[in-house]
């Protein structure tokens, strides 16, 4: 076992800081992602989480930095000592760090890497992406889809915590599907009984309603369903508010407005270059309310605008939705739009049907560029009620009988939502396919790797 | 289908504003907490999500206030409008809203509750408090607890984020038990292939780094041990962090003791009536750092200062982590102690043992009051020196391919550590058992409800 502590005293010096730096010794530490060897000089370009930098070396300063230089190779890991210098003029560009390079002093390799299957910028299959995760990961690509998910699953938060939500852990673990219709995961849990993985976190956060009015939670959800398209996953980062205390579904509405709001601003405010990078642009905001239309009225919209005929179907298909965010960009100008009061069936059980029209739900999904994101509604707050639904439905109240505690204990008119992180960082970075948004998808064919035949 | 809307056109004004509206007529929300009735006069706390207040009906405003008023029953959603009224001096009360009550002009009910199975502050068993989880979860002592959870996980992340590192979501289906050891549970995944349900994020936070140096997530873990004690949950939150070009372990712990001292003032500054009534005090931090001790000091003092002869030990019992926490906080007012340098074959396989004693490692847990609540430590880097510590522990490399890419393409010095939500907040509020310390704990008896014998 040997050791490769630093060589240098010197404090390592973040890439993007070394401009505050020039005429003096740093030490930085980072990968190599570019080498280009011209005999007399040899050049690696460093990455480190903050950026990137073109080093020099030649033999002015001593006979090892150019050999030890020219021995690096793409993603060692190295640290570099050398001379911020400023570039002549005529060699700045305007980038990070276009204005000066590095010359190097020493190199002391921390470690070593394999030669690289592909070149890392190369436009790669997404099975190659993912087969090679661990090396892909660190592509400009996905750093860029990566940074710009931590942004939005942040602002997310805050905005929840700066209108008095309180944050609660959902159990993934649960003892049986709640939502009722989607396909679960069995677990084998302990002494020959069966659990399952949660579906949904909707049962947990009303209850928590209970306590702070407003919740929310960050969760995994698991869906078994044999779908291979580009918008499922297996494993999902659900997004989940709830709040007590509302009129009807429009104040959740209106809350979600809020929190989709800063987190676009948010990200076109700190992530410009790398919407630039993808190719896309910020999202559109209106300057008023997102555009709210009732399933009927898009329908509506759909035969007169686009000649699709989708009158008086339950929901829409997604080139429904495709054509309706098309229409509220042009006539809006926004990416978000609302499609309310879905029929009552087509919800989950505890979704809140409107009083005068029982039939149609106080229900809603904000669909963004295109895609669904976000799926909500008020929920049923009466005991009674909520019983006899759930008998009309087919289902046995028994089973539902520590969540209905909720009801028959007093809960206030409340309602909620759930945002899917990869649909949203999705759509946020136009990306083709929702697995491309999550750094390790699963879905049936693949759990880091492909699944075996047998 | 009846609609319950508000009755009054006044906005709900949340109870901790009151002082601020004396004198005038207001519309406040909440749960009933108490009902007292004096004949004439007639008494009910409210509580929203800010706070209670104490709001008296009387005949002073018109005849239905007080048989309206009359009819609540605890836990009841009531809106109440009234007037904000200054207590007489005489009546005051230090406490919030106690210089004033509401004088109840009209009460709407919004939800009834069923009799109570018990009285809302009632001491109450583990069993019966889980049992009834979506009512007791609205006591004071569960609001307290999982507030102070909400804080301890936000400030954990903020000083990540302060400190450049990057939020990723480790995913909680697996294809194997990376760490090898911890009893592991099986998923039926698609096409009768198993998947697992992952035993800690230690993997993919390593393979995080190679893209963003430092980064933290807050995962779900599971763990199938058989165990029924305090300290152990079937499904765990883990708060956990990694970061890269490290010295060695200390560098992790240097950050992981700002993480925690931070969390512990921000729990101390925000919730000191919350630590009054739990009946603890803010943790002890020392004005310098953490004491830090390795197993062999540890085992020293605790044969010199309490007798207990545990030398040659690999690990530490239950016993000795409370003894070693006495003595930290008498010696050095310090609630948190580091143990170091765990036997290399104790620890995981990834952990970098010491280059000069390379049966020991550079690996570390940290205490908190009595109880272990982080383990972490750097892990190896280097690609074939890895690959012959798989081979020694018996194990197949085969099996590590995909992780093993990221030593392969090379990946810095690095290191991290994971620290139990549960445990913390556990400990922070002095609770006796893990499980009081999640809304909905799971264990090998419960899911919810305790799972039936069957």
């Amino acid at each position: 076992m040997t050791e490769q502590k630093t060589k240098s005293a010197l404090e390592r010096v973040l890439i993007k800081d070394l401009k505050n730096h020039i005429g003096k010794d740093v030490k930085i530490a980072g990968w190599v992602s570019a080498i280009r060897d011209h005999g007399k000089v040899a050049f690696a370009v460093l990455r480190d989480r903050t950026g990137t930098v073109q080093a020099v070396a030649s033999e002015e300063y001593n006979d090892t930095a150019l050999p030890d230089t020219r021995k690096l190779r793409d993603q060692w890991v190295a640290e570099i000592v050398g001379e911020v210098k400023e570039r002549p003029d005529k060699m700045k560009k305007d980038e990070l760090n276009g204005e000066l390079e590095l010359g190097i002093k020493s190199v002391t390799i921390l470690s070593e890497a394999s030669e690289l299957p592909f070149d890392m910028e190369a436009d790669l299959n997404l099975d190659t992406l993912l087969d090679y995760r661990p090396l892909t990961i660190r592509r400009q690509r996905s750093r860029d889809i990566f940074t710009v998910s931590a942004t939005i699953v942040r602002e997310y938060r805050n905005v929840l915590i700066e209108n008095d939500f309180t944050e609660f852990q959902a159990p993934a673990l649960v003892g049986g599907d709640a939502e009722g219709g989607a396909e679960v995961f069995k677990v084998e849990y302990f002494n020959d009984k069966d659990a399952f993985l949660a579906t949904s976190p909707q049962l947990y956060k009303e209850i928590m309603t209970g306590a702070f009015e407003r919740v929310f939670t960050i969760a995994k959800i698991f869906r078994a369903e044999k779908s291979a398209t580009t918008r499922h996953l297996a494993e999902i980062t659900q997004m989940d508010f709830e709040m007590g205390f509302i009129k009807d579904h429009t104040d959740v509405m209106d809350m979600l407005e809020k929190v989709t709001r800063k987190v676009s601003e948010k990200v076109a405010e700190k992530h410009g270059d790398i919407l630039e990078r993808m190719g896309t642009r910020p999202a559109s905001l209106p300057e008023g309310p997102y555009p709210r239309f009732t399933l009927r009225e898009t329908q509506n919209i759909l035969k007169q605008e686009y000649g699709i005929d989708a009158i008086g179907e339950p929901d829409l298909e997604p080139e429904h939705e495709r054509k309706i965010c098309e229409y509220a960009l042009k006539e809006f100008g926004s990416d978000f739009v609302f499609i309310t009061e879905f029929p009552t069936k087509k919800r989950a059980f505890y979704t809140y049907p409107d009083p005068n029209n029982p039939e149609w739900s106080y229900s809603f999904d904000l669909l963004f560029r295109g895609l669904e994101i976000n799926s909500g509604s008020q929920r049923m707050h009466n005991y009674d009620q909520m019983v006899e639904i759930i008998k009309e439905r087919g289902m046995d109240p028994e089973v539902f009988s520590f969540y209905l505690q909720m009801h028959k204990y007093g809960i206030p008119p409340h309602g909620g939502c759930s945002t899917g992180l990869e649909r949203f960082t999705a759509r946020m970075l136009e990306l083709k396919n929702v697995k491309e948004a999550v750094p390790f998808p699963r879905d049936m064919n693949r759990i880091d790797v492909l699944l075996s035949g047998n």
